[in-house]
């Protein structure tokens, strides 16, 4: 399990594959990438034939990290994308899945 | 289970249906959503007869993403809604009800 | 169990009052109450003859919301106050005992 | 269990006493004090004989709170120190030890 | 367990070494460390063979304290760097390994 991170570069949608995962991803922290720009990256999660809803804006110089508190399980067939120039970093981990451990 | 995700837009308050879901609702970010307007925008949770409360209050330029950390389940007959001009998306995911399953 | 919300006046302190709760209140975040004042408001908590403690401070037009972790459980004999001119939402939610029935 | 609350002064480290505690320690917020300093203060932990580490910093009118999410329990002999003219008031609550009794 | 903090120096990355740990490693705070530079610095976490993810970056005077949620445990193979003048100072704690335990 633990650690996990991936950077969503701007127009490559990350699609989040569960298939080889033994546990939950918990999605804890999203950092605005390099570039020059000033202008906002807002990261969003996009969940099957549903709109695509915005999880975080990241803002240049005043607020370049966003704590966040995501889980996605097998269940879950989304993709991270970016709107804006530069690309977001996110972090997070993964965790066993306890809650079905405990009902067998 | 897994990510779970809405738009609240201004003027439609969003009721809380707990009657299909398997689990809690766990509600953890707000972002604001698209518009030119410079004005704060509001979310507030109207629960039965009682007073709404404020929930967050996101600053255009400002403070656009916000963490929450709020649990909804069947008992709970809520609305969201919105003051001001822009939309807010929620995001957050659902959870087993691991609670009672331990005490069966 | 589920949502709770409340909103907390200035000099109108708010006992908390656990007699008909059936587990454990988070109060997971406050955010600014209406009003034209500039000046920050402090929300702070008093617990029995101890000094008050400030739980956190919100600041018109810059940071009106702020995240909290608190647990309160039936031993405790709290009451919330503001300090400043504009009035605190706090939300939040209970959960059920779970520590107490494990060791049941 | 519940509540805990207390108020770092500049020039007076507070020990972290663990003797009487029945659980864990959680402290998840601090909250700069009173005082017309627009200077920043520091929270630091030091432990033992290691280095003091920031466990964060606080700026007058700007960033007033804090969340924190710092676990102590009594294997943990560390103090609380202030950096700056301004006090920090530190909250969080007791938590019963439940991993241990699950093991039990 | 209890109570983790290091302070991670630029140009000096910090391995995690899971080796006498008897937990996991919760990473839960993030804080700017002394300097004058009023350049950003970010945090960032490299893993094995893969790209380096930002965790965080603070902006001295503006934010310089950033809330992180990121488990390790003993497979994980990575290792704290700073990109930046200024070092930051992570704060965190060990948790017992409760999933193993519960699934015994």
């Amino acid at each position: 399990m633990g650690f996990w991170g991936i950077e969503v570069k701007p127009g490559k949608p990350v699609p989040y594959h569960a298939d080889n995962v033994q546990g939950k991803l918990h999605v804890t922290q999203a950092t605005l990438g390099n570039g020059s720009s000033t202008e906002k990256s807002i990261l969003q999660c996009s969940s099957g034939h549903k709109s695509s809803v915005y999880l975080c804006t990241l803002l240049p110089n005043k607020v370049e990290s966003c704590p966040l508190n995501l889980e996605f399980d097998d269940e879950d067939l989304v993709a991270f994308s970016v709107i804006g120039s530069r690309s977001i970093h996110l972090s997070g981990y993964f965790v066993a899945d306890d809650g079905d451990d405990l009902r067998d």
